[in-house]
């Protein structure tokens, strides 16, 4: 089935849910209104729907290759990608004085939303040129600005991360690839990184490699970090790609998905790079460019959990099996349980969305307005938004090939690759165990300032009525829970953050997909559903949040 | 790594949890002692390693293939699948009369779960063949019986099962494959079947197909519908494989997983077969060898949670990253999180294995000695083991992927693989929704007798203490939605059936690990773990069980 992108559901949120209109109130985003923003959607649809989308099948399979050294993507990414860059969409966040159109976060993660339901192998490689402008932008010298920004945000450069080292996963601190400094300004980077998305290619002419690196007796651990601009081809004075430099792409990974996003093991062999901020300053900058990316790839997660929800939706209005006990139905939507199924894909997509728009306004916000509350409040939301947006899109997309039946198991159907490509969602950028460490580790340094405010701002939603007292009671659950957190020891809140994260996602679901339904009556059996039936789980996830680490270690899960 | 066949893991649970002495003492099963159940399966689990499990990566690489009209396995899979047969595994529980060894079910299931985890693709073959044999055995004629039953029991030749066609899914009863009467005892057979596991394949000489086909003139739905035996080369005289039949694989499907099994499209083009049972009786002689095949495939779900499980914990014990909070711990397993991961897959693994265990020995005790109240109990464990196996199988085997970081995405790691065979086993057999409607529907026809028979055994685990106060709260849960489902119109009971099998399954694994700790002090804290924080889902389940249909019509679902 064709994908079609949900522009007017987005832009209902962004005007009923969200407060979207807050932000062409700004000086910064005054030309964001909802009007430009509902005209800017439809123009990114009809690139998702027409151009994008038909690829997605064939970047499964005839994924990128790796020959005589050289990445070749799928055919047709290209083109595709050319459309993607000269069409803005790279660029769309990227800063003004670089060509980029400065628009709001909000407006480019529903983008990058539509872009990777419609196929997310080739949406990955933007997301990782967008955290990088970020990061130059943030901590880059002038010069080096210079040199990249404007190639990046227009797209004719792409960028990528390199963090990951065999021995160096989520534990970052344990890299090892060096760096020496050339006494000329540039360094020469040497080492092994696995795990890099787009870290080879044919769709673009340069590829600029942000590199995670160790200085000569630089302190052990994440304190020793440095980062550097490595690209494949050194620019020249006039600034064009110029000299090959010493790296290549080793050899890809054979992944249960996403084939056509080319995933390099890339060897660095005395490359030539340039520091990005400070010496030893590495982690910093690293860590702007991964706040973007964990929103990115939550977005990624429910951008398969929408593509799979619409395919699932009309494969059950088209079906016919079995004479369903309702009348008025012919097809495998009057079942019960199928019916089950889809109003929980709906709900769960249509929650992660509103948690991953909710956190790019407050992003917006606090940069427009300099407000360290929304700052703080979009840093509580982040880890939400990564880890419930890609739960979401593996449970979304399970649940897709379960309504196919058999035919959900058959390649041809496509089901299955949502199912597989999305998979990865919920480890890279940080596994979601890892982020639910920081949701409870790091942001509740606040002493649950930011937590509090957002758990109010359900409270008031709770108090204007609904359909069932569960969303109070769900409030007063997390109240609990957080206040726990802040007395427990570090590995008590570790061993809960999982299932305290999951509460927190559901419940801040609910609240949200009431606000939609008292805005449009007909949305109300939705947010019914989900605040009685999937929101039951928030107590028992609360107290199991709040059982501390000791039962974790009293098995022990001897080999 | 390599995989380990859990033969004292299930002894245990015979002995000190399932009461598996309760065989031995029939005199149906009289040899069948937990002395004699341990060297079996000792033997089975030599195989299991040795021999099967090596193939399970290659035959996902190199899966079936159809060349010029024939399937041609994988390398390796035709000496495999001979060790099978002539170790006596196809046939271990099938009739001694013909060959086989007349083991109980509850054995058959424990080395059907070895070979499953060693190679699921595989072990699928046998599966379908003991299906077969219990079909036959009950509803053939003596002449069939005398043709076929030696060689399926001795494992020369295969069985399949063919009753899906595209029309006709779940809705059995739409088939559309003509059977017409040639006058002399045999029917000619026309039409197409899809989906037939083992369809064709070069590791055996014969292959026998159970046809569901409708008979001129029959009535419609599954009230007309006849079983044939249609073999692949009609036995001859002396009863060897003689002329080719009128059919052939037209194609094999292209699966997520399960690369070595060939699913065929079957057809069946005037092909010879002859009448199992009664005319117009198929579904009966079917549901025969469905129930068998449903505990089957809740086992072979299982299989892949072992499996899944196994690799997941030793690569936990070996994988060094960030420093575990807790001292002695220097591998990723002393993270919080990664515990609770491998708890949660231990303790779902378990309960899993517990409920298809016990489901087999009411079935043996049932057939030793006529025992209709452990024959009801069977058939109400029947659609839980299937359903619980195999969603277990998908979340462990998810679980496993997550457990691995990265790593677990790569192919090579195989913890992908699990994650994509397991997930057919939730689809195929009846999808878990249509087992959950079973269960709600046919299995409390007897006004909850079976089913609140199993709720005393639980509360009188229950009463003899336990670590919470939980294990006694679900059976009153239960007991409360049991009543409800009676109550309730089928559609309503229909609605709420996935959460009320799902409550069900969570509790009788905390009756069986709490059993389990009673018997074993060291199993305590797992026990303590599924109660006190897996089976906090049970009230909340129960609860969306008993919300009625209503609530999911409300919601247009729209497309």
């Amino acid at each position: 089935m064709a994908y079609r992108a949900p522009v007017s559901e987005i832009t209902f949120l962004l005007e009923h849910v969200l407060g979207g209109t807050r932000l062409g109130e700004t000086s910064l985003f005054a030309d964001a209104t909802l009007d430009t923003a509902a005209a800017i959607l439809d123009e990114a649809a009809k690139l998702a729907e027409g151009e994008i989308a038909p690829l997605n099948r064939i970047g499964d399979q005839q994924g990128a290759k790796l020959e005589n050294g050289m990445v070749r993507c799928t055919p047709g990414f290209r083109e595709a990608y050319h459309a993607l860059a000269t069409g803005g969409w790279v660029g769309m966040n990227g800063p003004e004085a670089y060509g980029g159109m400065g628009m709001p976060m909000a407006l480019t993660v529903a983008v990058n939303e539509m872009m990777s339901s419609a196929c997310l192998s080739l949406a990955l490689n933007p997301l990782m040129t967008q955290g990088q402008i970020e990061a130059l932008e943030h901590h880059a010298s002038d010069a080096l600005k210079d040199i990249y920004l404007e190639k990046l945000v227009s797209g004719q450069w792409t960028g990528t991360m390199n963090l990951t080292e065999p021995q160096a996963g989520s534990d970052v601190g344990a890299l090892t690839t060096k760096a020496e400094d050339n006494g000329d300004g540039s360094y020469r980077i040497t080492g092994q990184k696995i795990f890099i998305s787009w870290g080879d290619h044919d769709v673009a002419e340069n590829i600029v490699h942000l590199v995670l690196a160790r200085l000569p007796g630089a302190p052990a651990g994440t304190k020793g970090i440095s980062l550097f601009a490595v690209p494949k081809f050194i620019p020249d004075a006039a600034g064009n790609p110029g000299a090959a430099n010493s790296l290549r792409a080793v050899s890809l990974e054979h992944k249960m998905g996403l084939h056509g996003s080319p995933t390099c093991v890339m060897a660095f062999e005395g490359a030539t790079g340039w520091m990005v901020g400070a010496e030893n300053g590495g982690m910093a900058a690293m860590f702007t460019m991964m706040n973007n990316a964990r929103l990115g790839v939550g977005i990624q997660g429910l951008s398969q959990a929408e593509a799979a929800y619409q395919q699932a939706l009309e494969y059950a209005h088209e079906r016919r099996q079995g004479r369903p006990p309702v009348e008025g139905f012919s097809t495998i939507i009057g079942h019960a349980d199928v019916r089950r199924n889809l109003l929980t894909m709906k709900a769960l997509t249509q929650s992660a969305r509103a948690i991953c728009l909710d956190c790019a306004i407050s992003l917006d916000l606090a940069r427009a307005n300099g407000d360290e509350a929304q700052a703080a409040r979009a840093a509580f939301l982040t880890p939400i938004a990564k880890t419930f947006g890609t739960d979401v899109g593996c449970e979304v997309a399970a649940l897709g090939v379960q309504v196919h039946g058999g035919m959900g198991y058959i390649e041809e159907t496509g089901a299955a690759q949502f199912y597989r490509d999305v998979r990865v969602t919920a480890i890279y950028e940080g596994t979601n165990g890892i982020q639910a460490m920081d949701m409870v580790g790091r942001k509740l340094k606040d002493g649950g300032t930011a937590a509090r405010a957002l758990l109010d701002e359900i409270r008031a939603t709770a108090a204007t009525g609904g359909p069932h007292p569960r969303l109070s009671a769900a409030v007063e659950h997390l109240e609990r829970a957080t206040a726990w957190m802040l007395d427990a020891g570090l590995n008590d809140r570790f061993a809960g953050a999982v299932p305290y994260l999951r509460a927190f996602a559901l419940t801040l679901g609910g609240h949200y997909l009431l606000r939609a339904a008292q805005a449009d009556g007909a949305r109300m059996p939705l947010a019914a559903f989900h605040i009685r039936q999937l929101m039951a789980q928030v107590g028992p996830l609360c107290e199991a949040a709040c059982e501390g680490a000791a039962p974790l270690y009293a098995d022990p899960l001897a080999v």
